[in-house]
Formats: C-alpha cells, structure tokens, sequence
C-alpha cells in the first residue's frame, strides 16, 4: 500500500512513524506547505518524498491531519478527484462541520472520519512519536456513511497499531471531545494566564513550580496554530462546558469563602472518584 | 543522626527513603495515628520502629510530615518539650498560621519551616518514593528566627538530598504556593466535577478519556484529607488566585462566544509564554 499524509506536524508525523512501523505502507509521501517542516520531515524519515498536491492523488491511503478549518475543503477538493478502490481518512478533533461538507459528496463512501484520542502539548514534525496511538482509542464518525471497504482498511489499520476503535455520530464526538479535550486545553491556557498575570506584580513566582503545576498547565504550550480552529470550529460545545467548568469553580470558591468544609469534602470527594477512569 | 517521622503518609514516607538512601540517619522512627499506616510502614522499611510521642522525642532530627491543620499545635508541644541541639522542622504546603503559632515559643530557634515542592496525586505510605525531592526546590520560610546550627543542619539534609534551597516569609511563600499548587488542585477537581457533571447524561463520555485529559485532571485524585486543611488555612490566598482564575476563563469564553479570533490567539500565544519555566 502506498500513503500520503497531508500535513506533516505532531499528528500526521506520528501516524506515518506508525504506518511504517507496523508495515502498512511500502511508500509514504507527504504534502506539507511549510518548506521547513517539509525538510524537517525527510531528515527525520517520516516520509520518502514530500510531493504536490496531484502526485499525492496516486497513492492508496489519503491521510488528512492539517488543521481543522482546512480539512472540510481539502477533502472535497480529493473527493472530486479520488479513483476506485482509494481511502480516504481525517485524523482531526472535530467532525460536525466536515461530516456536514462531504454528506451528499458522491464519492463520500470512500471517506473515513477518525479521531484517535492522542496527543501532546508539542507541535511540527519532530514532535512526531513512534507508536503513539498505540493503546489509545480512535473514535469513527458516522461510519454508516463510509463503503464497506473502505471502513474496513481503516479498522484494520487501526487494529495493527492497537488503537481501539468506537463509534460514534459527529455531532456527539465533537461534543464528548469538548469535555474530554478541549476543556482541558481551555483551562491549561487560562492557568498559565492567570499564573503569568500574577507574575507582573511577583518577581519569583517561577521558582517554586513543581510537578502538579507543570502537570495541570503543560497543555498551555499547545500550538495556538491548531487549537484556534477546533475551539472556533466546535464553538457551541466548548462555550458550554466552559459554562459549566466556570460554575463548578464558583461553587468551590464560595463554599471556601464561607469555610464550609463539608461541602467542601463532600466535592472532592466526589471529584475522587474520577480515579475509576483514570490508569 | 537518629530520625523521628511524624506522619508516615506519602511525603513522610518519601522522606524517611531520602533519609535513608542518602546516609543521613542511622536510625528512623515513626509516628503514625493510623494502625494500617503503621503496619505498612514498617512493612515497606520506610521506618525501623514505630513509637509513641514520648519516644519520638529522644531523636536528633524531628520531621512534622502532618496534615497543616495539626502541625501547629503538635509543632508546639515538641517545642515545650525540646532538648539541647535538636531540630525540628516540619514539610507543610502552607506556613504563616504555623510560624505565627511558634514564633514568641521560647525554643523556637530549633524549628526550621521547610516545604519542599514534590508531591503526588497519591496518599499514604504506599505512596512513598525514592529520590522525590531530588531536583525539586525547597522552600525555607522566616529562617531568621531559626538557630543557625539548626538551620545549617536542615540545609545540609536538603543539600545532600539535592534539593536546592531558596528563603521566603511564611506569607510569601503562602502566596506563592497558592498560584503555582494549590490552584493546580483546585481547576483539577472541578475539572473532574464538570465532566462528572456531564457524566449523568452521557454514559460513554469516559471512553475517550485521553492523555491531555488525565494530565490536567489527575491532581482531582488527590486525598480530600490532605487538601481540605490545606486549602481552608491558605483560604485568602486561594480565594483569590481562583477569582483571578475564573477571570481569565470568563475572558476567554467572552472572546469565543464573539467570534473574537484575534484575542483568542493573542491570549493563547501569550500563555505559550509559560514554556520558559516548563522544562
């Protein structure tokens, strides 16, 4: 089989470490606008050549892992243009809007929406880890609407790379991503800033970060370049649980301000029991 | 040098293994309120005989590794009772009610108020480790008012362990510790609180869970017992970063919800800032 990869960061990158890794492709090219990132990724191996848009068109896998505002167009534009037999997949965070442009495509069968649950705070190719999806799920959007075929390369891909695979609408991912991901990006990037502002007043307030801080706030070194797309691209999701996040620190804060300590107790040890889904 | 441990729990039982590993104490004893601790304790060698107060206060070196709602007042009566060239320190998250408490004591010159920043979502002498505050910053509050035979000794421990040492007042270090962990804990439970929140209406929101997801929100694990203490007797502090906190979370929804797509990527290159004291 051979594949081509449209964007060469954290998440195509990986993936093609994968494919290679695990012997799904023979070939790997790539399509990455960047000239450095492009340069990056042949130094680095994570593909054999990067090609031009219609070059990439040949190969037997089609991988879209650009940023999300990208991806709905792109993937039209390969429609158009696929031949038989071709897969086409997506690897980004959200799924409504790109589910959305491609329903009536006459070609969306040969379409797989995927989102393996993986990632991290760093971006660009050499960001890009070998098995990185290894372990963790991928969800499948609207997969009634992939062809069999084509639905099932993509499993067995995901099987050999021992990612599990569950099911799922679009509308219902984007809105379990919400609170799943993107909430915990929204929070990182809102502590580093409340950390930073205070920094304005206190001169040493760096000295003493320690390893929950540098756990809860990691996420804040995210690529804004990415996350602005899936935060605006999933905008009514993210404005919710932010809605809720708000009031659940309210209600810690007024139960502080009032010392009431079983009330207090009684939320963390509610927010204990997480542990049952937590390694 | 002869150790006594006070509070065998997850930062008593990792000091009991620094103290240990490193050479510094021929002999280490326990105390501990809790039978099962005890036992564990002993079990996993962390101390070589778990004795009675009276008992505890024949050694060279006393540790208070206490939940901070008791350190006070048990710092105290160790104090009343001191004997020539002993040290007491203790290894507390919070400081300005406990220096106050023992500042006018006659003996306090032997104490020397020490946190070191490591700790764990994690509780109890299970959760004890090797080499835990290697590397980690120790803060060291009003050592003016310790002895300096007592406060060299507790730097040479630290230094010898291989935590560098840096001096705050009780409230600084409050302050301080209140923006960079105990707020780290507090977005982590109500992050757990939130998706919990969602939990009730949606039954598979855990199967996503990924990496992002349980870094930001593994703190929510973190023994009520420990924090609960914690939190009320730092009370202005946090009440204060956590209003700061919703601030910048409030900001950031308003500039979603307006589609305001610059602000939202100033901010987000702005916390990217944080890289620079994140390794």
């Amino acid at each position: 089989m051979t594949a081509a990869i449209f964007g060469l960061g954290l998440i195509g990158g990986s993936f093609a470490l994968s494919l290679r890794d695990y012997g799904l492709a023979d070939r790997i090219v790539g399509v990455e606008p960047s000239d450095e990132n492009a340069l990056k990724a042949l130094e680095l191996g994570l593909v054999d050549e990067v090609v031009d848009f219609d070059t990439a068109l040949n190969a037997d896998l089609i991988v879209l892992a650009t940023p999300v505002d990208v991806t709905p167009v792109l993937a039209t534009k390969i429609l158009n243009r696929t031949r038989s037999g071709q897969v086409i997949m997506d690897m980004g965070s959200i799924k409504e809007e790109l589910c959305e442009v491609i329903e009536q495509h006459p070609a969306r069968g040969r379409f797989v929406a995927t989102h393996p649950m993986w990632g991290t705070e760093f971006s660009g190719p050499t960001a890009a880890q070998h098995g990185a999806f290894t372990g963790r799920t991928t969800v499948v959007c609207d997969s009634e609407k992939s062809d069999p075929d084509a639905l099932a390369k993509v499993r067995e891909i995901y099987a050999t790379i021992g990612s599990p695979v569950i099911y799922m609408n679009a509308a219902e991912q984007d809105m379990h991503t919400a609170y799943i991901s993107h909430i915990s990006h929204i929070t990182s990037f809102a502590l580093a800033l409340t950390v930073l502002e205070k920094e304005r007043e206190e001169e040493h307030i760096f000295d003493l970060a320690g390893g929950g801080f540098e756990s809860t706030v990691r996420l804040a070194k995210s690529s804004p370049q990415t996350w602005l797309p899936i935060f605006t691209g999933n905008k009514y999701n993210v404005l919710d649980v932010l809605r809720e996040h708000i009031h659940q620190l309210q209600i810690l804060r007024r139960m502080l301000e009032r010392d009431d300590k079983e009330g207090l107790l009684a939320a963390m040890q509610k927010a204990n029991t997480i542990k049952r889904i937590l390694p």
